[in-house]
């Protein structure tokens, strides 16, 4: 995060809507804000029909009454700009204004994000109320910052209405420029799809067996992040054009959005919304599962984006909409903890999401800080410690640097091509979770790197090791660049189905894994999706064996150096290799034929040589390690997420920021407890 | 029921469809089913084209026919009104009368219930129909009585035509009378809904992530209701504008529709469809499940419309259409069982449908007494010896009052705020089926009861037990009326999640359980809902365990006298409360903080001291005990829902009604045998 | 097969897209296809944007090139036309041409088959360009056959746009002339469905409940049988008026379509699309799952519609589009044992598809032969043997018969109508598949016969056990001839549910079996669905004890030569009649009151002593025996489907006529091998 905030600590704050409540209350409830210790508000980010009831005309009182009191108790104030919910008014009189699924049916008033972003009408009325509204607060020393819209492709995002379709073959005409290229790039000879006018083109419309032109929705994708995009951007614009005291950024981390593009050319910074309890329901029966831990790599993937980050909306109770989403209670600890893990990742700014539940509407169960009932109860007294603690340490860790060494490469046209690819798209998850959980268990922090085209090897070279799961679209660009990370001393792993594709999503006519064969030094003599069909082949990794999932690539070494370090133990390529380590110039590079999992990502961990920190902590598994250094010294976050105590050990002597006491040796945490240490 | 059957004695008939076979065969069929011992034929509900085949064209010669023959063997007639099924002429002439999807897909000929209710195209045909066949009939003896249409709100009991729309927004508009107050009851200031015209307003309509505003959708239920009521009384008042001598009904009992109200303003007697065969899939693995005795809990649902009641299809074979609802034929002696199942229950009059299986349409599978081949089988046999029974018991137990001092509390409110809130909706139900699960196996007759605002003390009074599960939707009127209710002596329980929203669906700012704290003396300190994520809390109930399941609240007493008589035995609340008692004046209130299963109710039911009948009876979990009296004399029926015999004791002396041996002591009842026993 | 191919032996071949590959690619591709010994070239099934670019413009220079380089190497070149896959300007311009979902989904240019066969525009277009090529090639000697459109009913087999209704209304007229005719046939008079008008007609649209009139759905079935029929016979008579010196066929077999009818009105011989690897699913459960040798049902069925075939798309790899039917890679000798699978069963011709896997398009899964890289490989090495092997052998095969004493009975309208119809249409797949299961490893050869209500009894005559499982239509007329084919000494077996209906799919009023009770000398007292509700009950057959599933007829012997060889064991049918046995003349006929499986199957046919080649071979059930006669020898292909070796018994000596060598006594197959031995 760069210096917008023009803050020296990690501040709190929470989202207050005032025109959910009788204005009797709002006095009492912004001086209890500013009795827990928050300093930010956040609020008005849905409510455009408070200040243009009726189209053209604007009205401010209300807010402007609510932000009189902000400033009384010295709050700051963020406003949302409210397109992601239109006025009944405004989508009833220009209905093209909304989505529309794929098979025509529109979405109309009566929940959110149900606009498309391409109509001009929609456009037109956001860029006027937006153009209203910072206009009116512009010099409102109150008024910090702006969130742009709500959560960008929550919900939904896939838009097919009119404008879309229409907006989409603009793009692909600028694009392609003639219809050949884009025949080309689609490869329309296949079933006769040839394009003969721009008019003949659409987004992806029904069709027999729900099966699309792979190629056409890969750039579908592209399309709607760039629409997304551009609509945020059209709003920055406007911003910034009238003032620049207050910052611009938005909030949410969804689907067919490039975030990495937009918080470098939009956003001030990036703001996140962090529910570890949507782990609520148990999607993971292997080995260790992540739980609310998996919220560590959502924060990871966010400090992808920009570095430090905002937390817009922090759990504060458990959430859930009316008919959707029920989680459980957050159990005593767990609020604490979870504020301590997005500071651990890269939050200098930490806004609880709510601070009173809502009674009515959707998200009646989305509790806040405070019931229904407004009366003291155990949330609210977890996060007055909280505050209290952060208010305590916060500015030794606002703006360090989280710490780390290894880094797991992922990048958008796979992600997006491998949606629709039932062929290697889901091996990418799971094969980033498998990573991940083995990073975390191991206590070895990790980066995300979003790799693109015009990335630079300096980027890369800062980490040791880089993973990169299921790279099916490998480009001659991107091989050469990882090439010469290796070559400087890099250590790379691929796993199955790498380099196989094109940008297009197209296949390259060559031996696998395509234009990283030379570096790793194998190609792929046969391969095999494993569909449950026959059982499983086992394999034999680094002496240890293991179960197959997915897929099975049976590798062929191609050059002398190539150290086979697994072989496959059955099926009709018994014996074959599976796993194989090649050294070139410093670096090593190997290559994964199958899918990883939890235990194969841990072995080799442990082949890589992964900085583990073992030499400072004895820890267990249950607990996260994060490391943060600032001018120089490094801050160790140790975060248990068990419900039971921890047993752990310091070798070292340092300072326990909370109690300012030394500590080393034997250490209990307690269940869903934080230290936070530094080196002495 | 009312005296409008002019019997004394219970009546069976059956259904039967002269225009489904050829002429020559209905004399034959009329002698029969005369021979059967039936009175009562019931016809014409789906026939609008045979009485008017063209637009404004009526015919009645094929009914008049066939009524002049069941005249002849002295058989009572009972006409639907055939607007369940519009003509194809008018149908296609006019397409707006019909049904259409909330995703706009219109419902057109070719199966039944494919209107809706709020056209006025479809009023007119409607009126014209009933009018003329009432002019026509209101003078024939043998026609006795009248079913409008024929199961409202079957199949389907959402609506969104453009009539409905329209109707909505008129609803709206007399309900609210102002937007503000429309904005109020919906919440709409939440995620910017407000409304400013009242043309924005309809029925909910497809949102993303098919999430509607929960206050919204609840007037939408309470709205299909009203359309449904008041198509009905539509054809009620032309009937008795016409003739006062011939009754007027409607039958079934399906979702969205008040049938208490129903009953009440517009009905002589309600009328159900009863098929326990509908229990052919396993839906309750739990222990001792209720499968054809669920039918019990309906029955004692429709008793709670009006009191006795008929039954105007029983079935007589197994049930099912060509591609749904696929039912085992029943066992020998299960529809004899069924019949006095139902004349347990309150059934007055019973007609078996159908005379004869359909040989052509949707319902080929949908058995009637007769098969296709119309020769000799044992149903026939077994209702034939049923109707010598009913001949001889009946006129002991017709007009007789099903005699219960425990009561279950429903309400429409919470059943359809219910339906789309999962945060405690399907509680109602589990609980419900839990607890008349537990009065029967343990042989205590129980009534339903449907509480409203206007209800008065008295109704309730009569019970010495009321249980109200999880009543989320409880005004002050309602609370203040329980308390009235426990302080004159009444014994309640409730169950988690009572008291906490109002009768739009919004919540209250107060502590749970709302109004009714003071009654049941405690608070809810915190609370979780339980959804598989982790493993769900032990409860100690009455030195008793169980596993909870749903939802915990920890219950915190407020007031001297409250007994806790269950704690929570593990989670981060081990220790706390989950089960309170509290005496308030000589009644008694319980609070259960989780929801219900068979073995909490149980054990509960036996600390109420319910009333069980073990000075009369010693019987098995597989018998029903349902007790009657007229005039002052006590009926006992004795039902074995198993295969297998059961061995009973009597412990007093009484009169077996069906052989008129007096009996007592030991008794075997075998496989679905019925005992009908009358105090000496 | 008829004479059209002018071969003298079984010739291979392959499906190559010149579009889809750089033009320098070409010829190379063609010498490797006539280096792999491969005759044959398939192509431009769905060119129709390359030979008509612009509406209404032709061209074929593309073509034209390619196929004169194939003749340059001596291949022979089969056209498709390309009507599968309309051009975008086509459906763009013309979007009544599109297939329409039942409730009104537009299928859009995309995909494929999105075209519907009753737009006249459509068949318009569709004879402009058929008349074009085959105008075009009519005299180029190296085209040698016509495919006409690709995959007729493939992924998509419902029609619901404006021209399908439209054409249905004019089918029904023309089938039933009155109104009167068709509301009879129809059912109409149940629920008040009765048509008034012939514009009220309609194919099934959307209903509540999505249930239809069951006889229009089975009318619906026919008429889109009939459609699909009428395009290929309009493009057949085009390509027949203009050339004899072409052979026309088409390819697949799917849903909704008579075959048998099609192949004999409109094809000189019918060809098939084989990919036992959609096996990949374990749909099979049950003891000894069919796996890739259900294909060999597949090709038997085949082999039903008129004799020996072709295989226009043989399994060359693994298949799968990119986001559906994944499968695995077949195994080292799968290939191979394929091929041999569909020569054993009729096929004269085999072309491979494709030559190389597409790099391009939803199919990029659907392997060639050759990979994506043109690199060497195992499939191109097996599939050269496999062809060198063939042309050793494919002499002595081609033209043989394959032959069977015994048969499965199937037909259409059954099939039909037991779609929709859940009381039996499922266990007429479920039977039928246990029936080819038993007789797979009894190693008897059975063919499938389609039977018609103008089947001579020759047909059947000459089959010494039929095997009519669920016949559920049954006519007078069928009965007739089933009769005259026992009484004439043959043995038949039916299941339950025989019977009852009549050809629209209404029950007759008959006590079940209808027609032809007489025949099996029983009647059904009465009868039950099995639903999982209860136990399923066992049955005692023939001494052996199996539980039955999904229906139980509890059978009356009605004449004093019915042997019962099964009952009931336990429901409250216990000890009655499952199974009877009646001579005939010198004939049998069997009735079982229940659905068959492997068990019941295997040991009736045990009793029915069905010739299982004992004599002459003891093999192990992962073999299959086809028997193959041609000039009065018999051929054997014993096809080892197993992974593992199989060790068998020769009783008398035989030619290896793949190495020509005399064998006998013990003989290992190695996994997926097969022998081809001849009679000596």
């Amino acid at each position: 995060m760069k210096d917008f905030l023009n803050e020296s600590t990690i501040q709190l704050g929470v989202c207050y809507y005032p025109e959910h409540w009788p204005e009797e209350m709002w006095e009492e409830d912004f001086r209890r804000i500013k009795d827990m210790g928050f300093l930010y508000v956040r609020m008005a980010e849905f409510a455009w029909s408070i200040f243009e009831p009726i189209e053209g005309t604007f009205e401010f009182d209300l807010f402007d009454r609510a932000i009189q009191l902000a400033k009384k108790y010295d709050l700051k104030v963020i406003i949302g700009t409210p397109t992601a919910t239109p006025p009944a008014w405004l989508t009833d009189k220009y209905p093209e204004v909304l989505n529309v699924s794929r098979e025509g049916v529109r979405y109309n008033h009566g929940s959110r994000r149900h606009y498309n972003y391409n109509s001009e009408i929609y456009r037109t009325f956001s860029k006027r109320i937006v153009l209203e509204m910072v206009e009116h607060y512009k010099s409102n020393s109150t008024v910090v910052g702006w969130q742009i819209d709500n959560e960008i492709n929550c919900e939904m995002n896939v838009f097919y209405s009119n404008a879309d379709h229409d907006s989409f073959r603009q793009w692909v005409k600028n694009k392609y420029q003639t219809l050949e290229g884009l025949n080309d790039a689609w490869g329309t000879v296949f079933w006769n799809q040839t394009y003969t006018d721009w008019k003949q083109i659409y987004l992806t419309r029904p069709t027999v067996t729900h099966s699309y032109n792979p190629h056409q929705l890969l750039d579908e994708k592209r399309f709607i992040s760039d629409s997304a995009i551009s609509f945020v951007q059209m709003q920055a614009n406007i911003i910034r054009s009238i003032t620049d005291k207050q910052w611009v950024t938005t909030n949410g981390m969804f689907g067919h959005l490039d975030n990495h593009r937009m918080t470098k050319e939009v956003l001030d910074f990036y703001a996140y919304d962090s529910y570890p309890n949507f782990n609520k329901v148990i999607e993971d029966k292997s080995m260790m599962p992540l739980h609310d831990r998996k919220w560590s790599m959502n924060l990871s993937t966010v400090r992808s984006f920009g570095g430090n980050f905002a937390i817009f909306e922090q759990q504060a109770g458990p959430g859930g909409w009316v008919n959707r989403l029920e989680q459980p209670t957050p159990r005593p600890g767990q609020l604490r903890l979870w504020t301590y893990q997005s500071i651990a990742h890269g939050a200098d700014l930490v806004l609880y999401f709510r601070w009173r539940t809502a009674t009515k509407g959707s998200e009646i169960y989305w509790h806040g800080i405070n019931d229904y009932h407004n009366l003291p109860n155990r949330r609210i007294t977890e996060l007055k410690q909280t505050s209290e603690e952060i208010h305590k340490i916060g500015n030794t860790i606002f703006h360090s640097e989280y710490i780390s060494d290894a880094a797991i490469l992922t990048d958008y046209p796979n992600e997006w091509d491998g949606e629709e690819d039932n062929w290697y798209g889901h091996f990418i998850k799971e094969s980033k979770e498998a990573w991940f959980k083995a990073f975390q268990y191991h206590h070895i922090p990790v980066d995300f790197v979003n790799i693109t085209q015009e990335m630079s090897l300096e980027t890369l070279a800062k980490y040791r090791i880089l993973v990169y799961p299921h790279p099916a679209i490998l480009t001659e660009t991107t091989a050469h660049l990882l090439t010469r990370y290796v070559e400087q001393g890099g250590t790379i792993i691929f796993g199955a189905r790498t380099g196989y594709k094109d940008l297009t999503g197209q296949t390259y006519m060559k031996a696998f894994p395509g234009y990283i064969k030379d570096l790793v030094g194998v190609t792929v003599e046969e391969y095999t999706l494993l569909n449950g069909w026959q059982e499983n082949p086992d394999v034999n990794l680094l002496n240890k064996q293991f179960k197959t999932t997915g897929f099975n690539e049976v590798l062929q070494p191609e050059v002398e150096n190539v150290e086979v370090m697994g072989t496959y133990l059955n099926a009709h390529y018994e014996g074959k290799p599976a796993l194989t380590k090649r050294s070139v110039s410093t670096g090593t590079a190997y290559y994964y034929g199958s899918v990883f999992n939890y235990q194969t990502a841990s072995i080799l961990l442990e082949d890589m040589e992964a900085t583990n920190y073992q030499h400072l902590f004895i820890l267990t598994p249950d607990i996260e390690l994060a490391v943060r250094k600032k001018d120089g010294v490094s801050i160790y976050l140790l975060l248990n997420y068990s419900y039971q105590s921890q047993h752990i050990q310091l070798k070292a002597e340092m300072e326990n920021l909370l109690d300012n006491q030394t500590c080393s040796g034997s250490i209990t945490l307690t269940g869903y407890d934080v230290l936070v240490l530094k080196e002495k």
